[in-house]
């Protein structure tokens, strides 16, 4: 089948579908019970296939939550970078962040929070990059502090919050329910946006 | 040990302490590693004394989800049913909650989540009172947001944007960090309630 090799080995698309379809029979069969031909047999592609971008059952949850953290790192991350008004940033992080949450069911995000399946090294690993993450985001809360533009908050509990409030749909949003992941994403943002920031300096 | 004895049996604080105890252990070694035994032995009491509280291994994540259940039932959902205004029930609320969230470095509360692990039917339980609870907050959001006092958001994502910043702190917060216990809870109520209230009809 020419149209799919061609397609497994060219589209960055396919290495999502390959570790979100992962995650997803991971939650729903459970870690010990998934096989890697469960896996290849969900993509409809040989366990060969499929070993372009795993490295094994053995390190298949640490090679999701890279992936999920690599996604984080490129889609909000690196075009945060760029972004050089605080509250804009902030404002663009929330929302490209909840945008990647709902993908897949969360189920990504759901599987990152389980360090405690890791070896040590992988869990330290995982660990140090959530830490660059939450570190990046306190960085724009203090600037905002910095600005007299942020409320009477400690910038450490305000970014848990803000994780918290963006990770949470991964349990309980529904692709078929009543909010689009659009919606979703701007609700996150307005109620993020209006617990941060000092009324009165910023336009609705 | 008579002592000893009237203590377990006659204090509410000891269940407390069992399960809490409980849900560390299993967090730390695992739930398949963690024998009654350890419990005992963690708590200077024996497994006789521990039978007082538990059923036993097999369905021990479930009592102590159960308990964390009947925690937030007693000391959140109860008194709050006695406050007629809305934004004050909201209040109390989101502070009585956090300030469960984080006693025990926040075992329970993460074992909470962990519903794969329950009997089917123990798993219903378990959602149809999470369900009841996210019905109870979203009343009051339904009451406050007829009342004209809430921002426009749609009260079932603002349900879980509290409980996903109430309950995070299970996850990161420390005893021996710069933050007290109260600390936390004032800035999640202080964000939590500013991103919900429409601005200019309330005092800060």
């Amino acid at each position: 089948m020419p149209r799919l090799q061609k397609r497994v080995l060219s589209s960055d698309g396919r290495a999502s579908e390959v570790f979100r379809t992962a995650a997803q029979i991971i939650l729903e069969k459970g870690y010990d019970a998934t096989s890697v031909a469960d896996i290849a047999t969900a993509l409809g592609i040989t366990k060969a296939g499929l070993y372009h971008y795993i490295h094994g059952k053995t390190q298949l949850l640490y090679d999701i939550m890279q992936y999920g953290m690599d996604e984080l790192d490129r889609e909000v991350v690196q075009p945060a970078r760029e972004i050089r008004d605080a509250e804009e940033r902030l404002r663009f992080m929330v929302a490209a962040h909840a945008r990647i949450v709902t993908r897949g069911q969360g189920a990504v995000t759901i599987l990152v929070e389980e360090g405690r399946a890791l070896t040590p090294a992988q869990n330290r690993n995982v660990t140090r990059r959530k830490r660059a993450f939450l570190d990046f985001l306190r960085a724009t809360l203090d600037e905002l502090k910095k600005e007299g533009k942020l409320r009477n908050l400690n910038t450490t509990v305000a970014a848990f919050n803000i994780i918290a409030m963006v990770c949470w749909p991964s349990r309980w949003y529904q692709t078929d329910g009543a909010l689009t992941e659009e919606q979703v994403a701007e609700q996150i943002v307005d109620m993020a946006l209006n617990g941060l920031i000092r009324r009165g300096l910023r336009a609705v």
